[in-house]
């Protein structure tokens, strides 16, 4: 199993994904500034992922200063927070794991203690992690049956988070079963993901992939060619609404349409149940070369285009079947089903305890 | 007004579509066989185009033979129609041109009578194409309300016509009639036709344009940035369903759902009333390196991947508001439509006499 980082007991080393599928690159991250780069420039990407990560830039930027007090040490805590906080806005993951160190910040201890305090926290969420993708992967993977055919979106893998992944989990899980699967899968633009990363994690492990342009999806389904849709999540708000890689909400109207079974699977660190609905949540607009060009190497349409970059979208409850949660998988209507599956109150508990 | 093809008298002259928007490139073509490699290459490309194109192949065709005879004359025009009609399988329009010229030809005639003939018909189909293009921007742009935005996918402008467009021109035709409009542009993956060409036409044409990629228009319309989509055919069958460039029915799918009027422009050469459905249209499916590459220049996947790209997808006539042709607008139910408008018989009345 690939692993999207490591913490070697004094920087975060990281794959780079930006150099994907081409070559394997690692990076060695010792400042709290190149851990937000590497956030803000996709180096390490995904929700979980960009969650652990941030943990260890707050670690690591703390490292940097020289803290005489803990009252010193809880104001550089929150100014760092804030600063990586920012690298990404529309994953909420990022945020939670911050918020997290923060909130278990002991303002009686000392400074050596609060060090220690915080890295525990990271290396907490970071094994925390693993275990819910085993989770999400295990209830994920009984509504794959065998011969089926799954489409999936963007990357959701070992690559955008620290285990086996969440919609690529339960995939995973299901070939590991023993179940005779076919993926379809979105290139995904315009970072190409799916075609970069799910690809190479499908190629990696053994499972039959076919790729095709975003614009296809609605084709394939239609030819009865897909028998489920799994996505992951960057933000799910309280009534269900998932914000997730743009493209998202097309394949859930497409599957709305073809009767075909729309599921979003993501740890309880997505859920944001601050926000009542999607409209909320905060769409992280990126620059245009994005689109007009590939991977900022080839350009693909006249000077000066203008264009509309949003990196995600916001699908609406009412278009996803079930919300495939380290719990259990949620179902319509999900305000009842997040209650029973209490899901709010995992979050809370969370709060104070670490292990799932 | 660009022109995607000229005659200069003994060769054809394209603009190689290919080498767009980064070099503007003409090549002279004075053989069937280019003119084949060229309607494969998609140097040139757009249905009428392509029909006016092989028009003109098959004269080259025709005046590469040593010729002796109106019975020779005749096998050799049939194989050069059977040849040419090859180079791509969805567009019926190439069809419908060499039939039309195969159809005209009078095995009383002697062999000059019989090339004149040819060129002559080719000549017309040229300049027929381009007056039904005016029609069809004509009775399109009566569409397109000031202050509209349209979204448009491919290209379907001056480059893929021999005037100045089907869906792009009824676009043109607005901003021309001093109506302010601006224009979603689908990039259009794999070929990337809207990034390369329709955002190059609009620059030309100074309209104001954001493009985006084709997994952004769902979004789009969810937001309300969208008041109806125009796109082109490549072949319409007698039903009303329309095959079209992949990502078409995508786009269907998604006005039906966010309830935006979906319009497909085409002139009468792009109906083949020999088919009852959609079903019975042939997609063509293209080399793999088309979406595991960009232009066969930046590989953006794994070695050895899988793919699947049909060039074409069939949109089902219930998802169509309307179909512009240059005979008037035809709306649901459309065969009953298709009547009215007299479709048919214009079809079988200019079997015989060419210019509209």
């Amino acid at each position: 199993m690939i692993k999207s980082l490591e913490w070697t007991g004094n920087s975060l080393r990281i794959i780079d994904q930006t150099e994907l599928p081409e070559r394997l690159v690692y990076r060695e991250l010792t400042r709290a500034e190149e851990v937000w780069e590497a956030i803000r420039k996709l180096r390490v990407r995904g929700a979980p992922a960009i969650g652990v990560a941030a943990a260890y830039g707050l670690y690591l930027g703390l490292k940097e200063k020289h803290i005489r007090s803990p009252e010193e040490f809880i104001t550089q805590a929150r100014e760092l927070t804030e600063y990586l906080s920012g690298a990404r806005p529309t994953a909420v993951n990022l945020h939670w794991a911050l918020q997290k160190i923060l909130g278990g910040l002991n303002e009686k201890s000392d400074v050596p203690e609060l060090f220690s305090g915080v890295l525990k926290t990271a290396i907490g969420i970071h094994t925390d992690d693993r275990q819910r993708c085993e989770k999400i992967a295990e209830h994920g993977a009984r509504l794959i049956e065998n011969g089926a055919t799954v489409l999936t979106h963007c990357n959701t893998g070992a690559l955008a988070t620290t285990g086996i992944g969440t919609a690529f989990g339960a995939i995973y899980k299901a070939h590991k079963q023993g179940k005779k699967i076919h993926v379809y899968v979105d290139e995904t633009r315009p970072l190409l993901q799916g075609a970069r990363l799910t690809m190479w994690e499908l190629k990696e492990a053994g499972i039959p992939a076919t790729l095709i342009t975003d614009n296809m999806a609605a084709y394939a389904m239609r030819k009865g060619f897909v028998d489920l849709v799994i996505v992951g999540a960057d933000r799910i708000a309280a009534n269900g609404d998932v914000a997730n890689k743009i493209g998202t909400y097309n394949l859930a109207v497409n599957s709305h349409y073809h009767r075909i079974p729309f599921y979003v699977a993501a740890p309880l660190s997505t859920f944001d149940f601050s926000l009542p609905s999607g409209d909320a949540i905060p769409i992280e607009e990126r620059d245009c070369r994005e689109v007009t060009r590939i991977w900022d190497r080839l350009p693909i349409t006249v000077e000066g285009a203008r264009c509309w970059n949003p990196a995600f979208d916001v699908t609406p409850a009412e278009l996803i079947t079930g919300i495939i949660t380290e719990k259990g998988v949620a179902k319509q209507p999900f305000a009842k089903s997040f209650v029973d599956l209490n899901l709010k109150n995992s979050i809370h508990q969370n709060q104070k305890e670490l292990i799932l």
